[in-house]
């Protein structure tokens, strides 16, 4: 296993690390992965009911593994997935064993070194029979390589009984293009977790993850906190398919146009007895430019459903500014603390460093702002 | 101008005009347009601030009717617009001078009698600056004649201060294939309410009105009642554009599946300072078949605006059946209540008559529950 690189000890990487929520610190993780470009430098675990790997060494010690491939996927989805299927494909393998209850976060960085690189990445997630694990996936780019391509394929196995939250942390510069292709299955009792942070200026984002809830009382939580800053455009949307009796489903959204295009999609789709699903979009306008989009879709294949939805988009109501104003707020006090209520998504899983850290996000948001 | 043709006195085609609302008793109409297959065979207007002809007759006399044509709706939008721009496209014009309120609605009939035949219309609609006008447009076929195609082009114009309610009934039989292309272009002040109701089988309705709320203060207020029974696929969506200042707009519907697809579209955009819109789909799920799928969109393009969205989609809940029935009611009277309530949707400007006509679909509808 290749050494952490030195590289990763200048102070100007950290902070990149760190604003995808990767701490270094090993007494608060339970296991790393680091791949920069195509290369995995870094893949150990510290908890031995966890396995992390890159995907290439797991295919080589796992023949099953090969099982899991394009399994919740379509490899012929679009040109994207499509590229990933390439013999330079490289990404993790992490597992958490039957019944292993894994408190620290497994992080895995996703780092885009070279200008201009295609970045193709294949991860399999597996939670097996009864285990919990938590997963920090922070994708970022090195200082000043501003262009680029991430393509990252991610298949998740939430099996009977276990948990497993996935929080994706994005931290692109302006002219990086970036295509995750998610999705999960999940068996009996199985929970999977989603949450997507993304604050800083990006080319285009552009994603669609998928739970198939597919055991009986299966359960999935999409959470997203989106700031689209001049110049980005971003596509991002949550589907649950809810196939299993009993399953349900929560998609939740908070999106801030700062100037850039934003178009938050969800879809509910009930194909069981007694399935249950909640959409809610919520959208705020802080700029003269930029665009909110909502696009929620509820599908109904079944009668014995219950889906939901609510959207609104809007700006901050100057009412509510006049309030706080009235207590003893400057303008820009209550502007700030208004945005803070509006992104104060109640995220699942969610460590400390990172709540930590998306709160600096937003301060640096309101900062621009005033 | 044809004399009302005998046919039209039989007991059975009186059934289908008054199933999409079209009386011919002329106390309670202010003007009647009847248009079988591609003839109009009746146009009279029984109040002087209202003209109603054929668009052919009304081509002839007004050379200005010109300028109204495409430019609401795009003539290059698709394959049926561009069918209707077809020689022999008949259809209504009708218009309410200036200043005149008219209180009896105009009756509009688009009527199909020929198997097979696809039926082209290109209506325009003006309410002129401070008129207002109640349109009834009935579109049904003939009994016995299963197959067919109706494409049918509105433009509506409401000018300055002017209000326009438009109540679209359908009435189709199970292979006929419907495409209205509709799009209202409103100024200043002015309203402009669409009501749509569908209640028997289709083989196919698609369509997409869209209002361009340009005025200042203008509104639009689109609502739906479609029940979708075994074999039909019904794709309705309602779009309104927030151009001007201050406008406003509200898309509801209700919708049931008896066995048939239903997408239920809505998009708002607001594109201009202190727009205010509001979008509502209900859906019920009746059968073990069919699917409601609901699309709402929510665009925003400018700070300053309020857009929201809610959506459910459901059966019965069992705890309303046994709260009623605790009450003496039958199960079957319990659940025909609910349906009744959840289809009493507060149509704006429907007259009695129509209420009526809605009320005896609700009660077929019951009929094939129990």
């Amino acid at each position: 296993m290749p050494e952490r690189i030195p590289e990763f000890e200048s102070e100007e990487v950290r902070k990149r690390l760190e604003s995808v929520g990767i701490e270094l610190d090993e007494s608060r993780r339970s296991a790393t992965f680091v791949q920069v470009d195509q290369d995995a430098v870094a893949a150990e675990s510290f908890y031995e009911g966890v396995e992390v790997m890159s995907i290439k060494q797991a295919l080589e010690k796992y023949d099953w593994l090969q099982d899991y491939f394009w399994k919740a996927v379509k490899k012929e989805q679009d040109d994207y997935t499509r590229e990933a299927d390439s013999p330079d494909v490289n990404g993790y393998f992490i597992r958490a064993k039957k019944g292993a209850k894994v408190q620290f976060p497994v992080e895995a960085c996703l780092y885009l070194r070279t200008q201009g690189h295609r970045q193709r990445v294949h991860n399999i997630i597996i939670a097996e029979e009864g285990s919990e694990l938590n997963i920090i996936s922070g994708c970022t780019s090195h200082p000043g390589v501003a262009a680029g391509m991430h393509i990252g394929i991610s298949e998740f196995f939430v099996k009977r009984d276990a948990k497993l939250t996935f929080t994706m942390i994005h931290s692109w510069e302006s002219d990086i293009e970036v295509r995750p292709r998610s999705a999960a299955i999940v068996e009996d009792n199985g929970v999977f977790i989603s949450n997507y942070v993304l604050m800083n200026p990006v080319k285009l984002v552009q994603m669609y993850p998928t739970a198939h809830l597919n055991g009986k009382n299966s359960r999935a939580v999409f959470s997203s906190i989106i700031v689209g800053l001049e110049g980005s455009n971003v596509d991002v949307g949550s589907r649950a398919i809810l196939n299993g009796e009993n399953s349900s489903a929560e998609i939740v959204s908070r999106t801030i146009s700062r100037g850039g295009r934003i178009v938050a999609r969800g879809h509910l789709v009930g194909n069981a007895p007694e399935v249950k699903g909640h959409l809610e979009c919520r959208g705020l306008m802080l700029s003269d430019n930029g665009s909110i989009i909502a696009v929620p879709e509820l599908e109904a294949n079944y009668p014995n459903v219950d889906l939901s939805h609510e959207a609104a988009i809007g700006k901050i109501a100057e009412e509510e500014i006049f309030y706080l104003m009235a207590r003893g707020f400057s303008r820009d006090e209550a502007t700030a603390a208004i945005i803070r209520g509006f992104l104060d998504l109640e995220i699942k899983g969610i460590p400390d460093v990172l709540k930590a850290e998306i709160d600096k996000a937003i301060s640096l948001v309101e900062k621009d702002l005033l």
